[in-house]
């Protein structure tokens, strides 16, 4: 048995990988925290899991953590991850870091959209956990940036046809929408029920900290810099996200090739779901589930390509990914734990 | 294992058995059935269930059904199902039914409520399978009524205490809300998005057919004739039925000894989750499970008793509760393929 | 023209005051105040108003509110209210309060409820603004208590037939529902989107403090003490309550002496609409509106009266009706300003 | 009183023209047409509307219609609309048409799209109603095409950027999204509430029949043939449509050249809000009401263009620009019958 704990318990991705760490038939989840809560019964603030998880939060104690686990999830905001994660590893954890604090290689890139990096020697350690992308480095790490939802769900459909030059890279724009829980547990004027209800809406444009994260990926794979353009949406539901991708192909490329690019980049993954010509993804089927599903067109037209993925924000976008990183990591098959039967509705 | 069959499994309650049943580690799920559907892939229908269940649905065939299964589940319309049910039963299967053709002993209260009865003969061996109740005759049934999902969460908060005398079982009022899958997979004007977003409203006031079926159970256990007012609602959801159930407490009861009862009747019962003091039922904790959450208070200004429940109708409403019996039938651990740790939200 | 001043315009009841006055053809709406946002245009807060409202919030300076208005209305939660309104009556301006500091007669059963009354001398004068019940007092008064929303919701199909004694009123239960707006523009855990939707749940069960100023208004009209049981939820939509009310006929009364009842009670008034044997009141047919529908049934089974009425929260639940008062305090007709068109979805 | 008559008066875009032009001051509506429902009450199917809207679906008649009315808003499919648009303008009616059909210029565009003109002699005739574009033209016509609800979003942020030259219009790609009334009254599976509510997808990618509508005016505009990229998708709610639209700049143009442009080319129309920067359009702002809220950035990675819009589908999507062509063909204020004071949520 892995023992496995979560730091940052009280939050919705924390909250997610406490729902699918208990579940998971080779994991021990020993230890929940959360500085807000600490003391209060998990179920307190999660009232469905009551009966089911019987966790009381803890303070965020390094020490404490260290001797109760071998695996930990920080599921924190971005600087506080970056000031847990070097003592965790020197205890000989293994570190699982949701925040943007471990997603980035290039520094500087980091700190102009957050804040100066406090153990940027670690920086070359850490494995960009996007699994199906980087599942070999995942398996050696010891310390991962689980990507964001936004980026996953982009960098997924997006990745292969950038490494096989299907695409100009110089051309993409990223459309994408999330459900509020995105927005994280506070209460909020965004997340107000009636600011939310009857109301789509684009946020963050131009200026989204994702979109550094997706270019700094999209850039190694492409051999050269990618800037692209990434417009994020706010959608009335709780759970889900979907991209719309564009880009101009690349001279004589057509449909059929990139459906052979994205066979081959995902045979045998169990989580990416190509969907056959004339499907496109909706977030309700991946409700709960660890898949993105993918399709695509390209437009009759004008030629483009339009590549359309979507995800659960809080599973393949956050708490799921980061599990099928530790099953990774530790050499577990990677669908233990994360499989099972979605919902039909 | 177990070789389970679902006729019906195009509507949101076959499709949620085939959901638990593909994930039940003692059953192997051999038929599907549907006419619309006949030959066409479920996750043609249910595409969130693309890649994880491969089945087709075959035509509604009884012979075929009989030798591929040893448990039947039917998700028919009444009337539907007890076409089907005698020589499936006659064939040596177990048969659990979610329609109401076999959940009244009395036949006269189901042919006044629904049609004449084709195999009334079979009424007496069908045992109500509510589970925490009558969970002992369900053990050794082979053909179980499934309850309603109204009934379902009216009875389980109410029969402890008709039993105990704790109430006057003439004044009970049911004051019941149902998401919208409750009112089935159909395309209606009653399940057209425009008309429910932003819609509350009571629907077959004074005139619903599980009215006669909780009156039923309640007049078994209170040993005299029971007539109850039960509205429904339509709430603006997916899944969840709430229960607000009102009645007067027999002289010199209080609160406690409701919570005694309640306790008393519910003790090591995996499913049925009694709320502390102040705290009461929310959809939104049962959504996805097989609990159902009771809550209570006696109302300060007027003595009476106020019962809360909540359930998700798919499952402790319908699917979950099925397979819940068909544990029971076979000897199985009650839980076994319905303790998937719940969502967080 | 009628110079109004809206007070606490910031919140949700206020700012549907500045709304309704605003289009109304006889007020001049000449100030909003909100001490949080004072020097803050209005439309900053209710971006909708861009370019339609051209106001500043100004602080809540009774002083200069009773320069600017012949009639003012208080947004304001209780306490707060009371604090300003002698002042502004004392300067000779008309006031409608939203808040509960107005609407108790009984200065006791206000302070049981809420906290000592320090301008207990000013209940005699003020009317309870339930415009269809109370319209006559209303017109000569200068202080109204604008009623709560689920008063209005919940009195207005009661009080005809407790007074024609057609109801035993010891046996009254209701079972009330409101959207999310009912909880303000306060952002907490209760409003936050994703805790509401896919959730109805029970509330404050035995304790909201609209019981006492429900039972108020019914034992005058009965002449005896009222107590009723009454349990309000929470519907995951923006705006709506509907109020399913249950009681027991007295002997020999039968559906046609309620419609008898009900129709002599709101002959010629415009706001009430009694709906037709076998159609219920919808929350979706009053958005927006100033409407209580109004609709009822005898349970076949026990005799009981089921009485259903529909309002939109904001509107005849709390702005619509201050409004409807006003016009009835200045002489004008009763629904100028209030009869736009509704929506037909 | 302009004499108005509504042909397919039971859909939703034809529902809400009854809404309008019954409050609207300088008409009298005068027949209101439905081959499904003629002879019913239009509450029958609208019951919002009770009490307010008392008038009787008629048969679709051309002759009663020629003479009850003045003018007449076909709120039919398209096809049907040519079929009926020739008899009432010979009968010297004018007409708006909400249908496709005489939304072209180009025949050929429409056949390729639809179907063989059975009226293109009529085309020449016909003004495209985007009023604040080619009002000039819908002063003197006779017969309007009013423009669809995605052209309407797409087109009035775009039109003056391209008749100005600051963009390329080789690059335009709109990313749009239309809450569910879009679809129509309709019940399918498509608009079960079950199969919206939670979900978000795109649809028709690549082939949406808006699309070939937009090219042509963008292309009359641009003076070249131009060809875009559109992607509709569906959110889970009721009224609302969101366009995000991409594009390169021109070199050398900036933001501020942008807004220079857009406010000269709306400068003293009512219905068109420019945000200021930072501020992007949010469908609830525009829920119930006629204005285009439009937004914009430049992407500071790429100098990309984001132009952003949001409008209610059925208000300036269809039956609110419609009264507005039918207000600019009389002579009369653009505005009136369309300047309710808008909800603030």
């Amino acid at each position: 048995m892995i023992r496995a704990a979560v730091v940052g318990a009280n939050g919705y991705a924390g909250a997610e990988l406490v729902r699918i760490l208990s579940g998971h038939p080779d994991v021990e989840l020993t230890a929940i925290t959360s500085r807000q809560y600490a003391g209060n019964a998990f179920d307190s603030i999660y009232p469905a899991l009551s009966t089911v998880i019987d966790l009381n939060f803890i303070d965020n104690d390094t020490e404490t953590i260290s001797k109760a686990a071998d695996v930990v999830f920080l599921a924190l905001p971005h600087k506080a991850s970056m000031g847990m994660a070097p003592a965790l590893l020197d205890a000989g954890l293994r570190v699982v870091d949701l925040s943007a604090d471990f997603r980035f290689h290039n520094q500087a890139a980091y700190e102009a959209h957050y804040q100066p990096h406090s153990c940027a020697d670690r920086l070359p350690q850490a494995v960009y956990g996007l699994c199906e992308v980087y599942g070999q480095q995942v398996a050696g790490a010891d310390l991962i940036g689980n990507p964001g939802c936004y980026p996953t769900s982009v960098l997924l459909p997006l990745l292969p046809v950038v490494k096989a030059g299907l695409i100009d890279p110089a051309t993409i724009i990223a459309d994408c929408k999330s459900g509020v829980s995105g927005a994280g547990r506070g209460a909020t004027a965004t997340t107000h029920f009636c600011h939310v209800n009857e109301s789509f809406k684009p946020y963050k444009v131009g200026g989204h900290r994702h979109t550094p994260e997706i270019e700094e990926k999209l850039s190694d794979c492409a051999g050269k810099p990618v800037r692209i353009t990434f417009t994020p949406h706010l959608v009335p539901m709780t759970r889900g996200m979907q991209s719309s991708i564009y880009a101009t192909l690349a001279p004589g490329v057509d449909a059929a090739q990139v459906r052979s690019c994205l066979e081959a980049a995902y045979a045998g993954r169990p989580f990416v779901r190509l969907l056959p010509d004339g499907r496109w993804p909706d977030t309700l089927n991946v409700k709960g589930t660890n898949f993105c599903d993918i399709g695509w067109a390209v437009d009759p037209g004008t030629g483009r390509l339009i590549l359309l993925s979507a995800i659960d924000n809080l599973v393949k976008g956050a708490a799921g990914q980061a599990v099928q990183n530790m099953n990774l990591m530790v050499g577990l098959t990677e669908t233990v734990g994360l499989d099972a039967v979605p919902f039909p509705l």
